[in-house]
């Protein structure tokens, strides 16, 4: 299965009055790094990828996050996400965000494929995943 | 003019470590005075009025802001947002945020209204402002 | 076990690109109402619960959260909080989104009681909770 | 004068229903290049700097900005700041963000350096510039 790094620096408006990370922010990191690690397997950006198939997103069905140890801005953390589980019209990926080696946050989401519907252009609807995408998110 | 307050608490999770609130969450508060203000002119909300007059949005062009009092999460504020300028095809906004009744943040900013372009659906372009809406806006 | 309700207007800086909420915004949304829960068993505002208590905060061990239809900007929804469990120093709470009446979004979120260690100011324990204040959580 | 650049893509999370950046998110990364700015300077983090330096930090005091053309997510773009004026108690910064060579966003803010007040710990009070840093500040 692919896996994507990314390592970055907290920032000041990352964090709340208690000085640590609002925990919204992680999940804003971490779809950040589901949108790299796509661009790591099909090689394009997210305009183009959503131009060359045609579909209309891949947003998050489920996902679950157990935080351990805070972090703080001028921290310098690192998330590695990997796909866990590549379905025909779904898959899903775990993140793991480690702060000077100590593992802090662990998240796991589950992501659809979606299409607007044809008959309503407002709705989306869940669509098997590109073969060949698919292919690469399992790293074959 | 048309005029619109609002009353809100600050949320932990809009101040920073200082305890106050981090300067860009002022923009997305002033930004959402913007839209409850033309949505009080109109009568609708922002998705019925993009339908209605076939329009792209009302980007913000130029912005300025000065910031006297720290306001913190738990402060019951008010935003009172007012037309101060409308012109063909753009309109200006004074934003004064109190805290207390004591003026925190003063902000003034002027916006475009935006077609997407005929040639490039990607491009958004200029476009004169519906009459019967700016009307409204100079609280005719 | 007391439940907290709170209706708000979605914003348009709370949407993505797809035009729907972006998803870590809904966590925000959560934070603000287990802030307004407390205040409403409590009484005060944050600011002087965590005066009144001498504690640091009540930062997220987990969360979980599915997301059932999508919400855009001008909807007007509903978040219901509810408390799930009160334990010795940590407690649970259940957030349910709806959308004209449909439910939309499902959270499920586990906290912390925490203060500042007296070795070191700038790190967190877990501390037992104030018997008084647990009684109003569990709507006693 | 000192000056400090960095380049990062635009995110999904970043833009709104538009497809373009939520303008109060160019704030956000121009606090980080600040931030940034004043590390380069320095040598150090922000939290070291605050504990070295014992202060409370460089709350802006002014901004304006001029928005020339939009972004989008998956733009790699890059912000210039650079410092335009270092005075007793306070300082100025120009950003300067360009899209593929092209300026898209200029901006302009004035901070200042701040200590909490002696007497309320909670109050914060402008501050002399510490001399060692001004001097860098201003590239001697």
């Amino acid at each position: 299965m692919l896996s994507y790094s990314r390592s970055f620096r907290i920032e000041w408006g990352d964090c709340d009055p208690a000085g640590i990370v609002f925990y919204p922010r992680y999940f804003a990191m971490f779809d950040h790094n589901t949108t790299m690690l796509i661009s790591a397997a099909s090689g394009i950006t997210k305009p183009q990828l959503l131009k060359r198939y045609d579909f209309a997103g891949y947003p998050v069905l489920t996902t679950q996050a157990k935080f351990m140890i805070p972090t703080t801005f001028g921290d310098d953390v690192e998330i590695e996400s990997t796909f866990t589980r590549v379905g025909r019209s779904s898959f899903e990926i775990r993140h793991l965000l480690t702060n000077g080696g100590k593992l802090a946050v662990e998240a796991q989401e589950a992501r659809a494929w979606v299409k607007a519907s044809p008959e309503d252009k407002t709705k989306i609807k869940s669509h098997p995943l590109p073969e060949d995408l698919a292919a690469k998110f399992r790293g074959e």
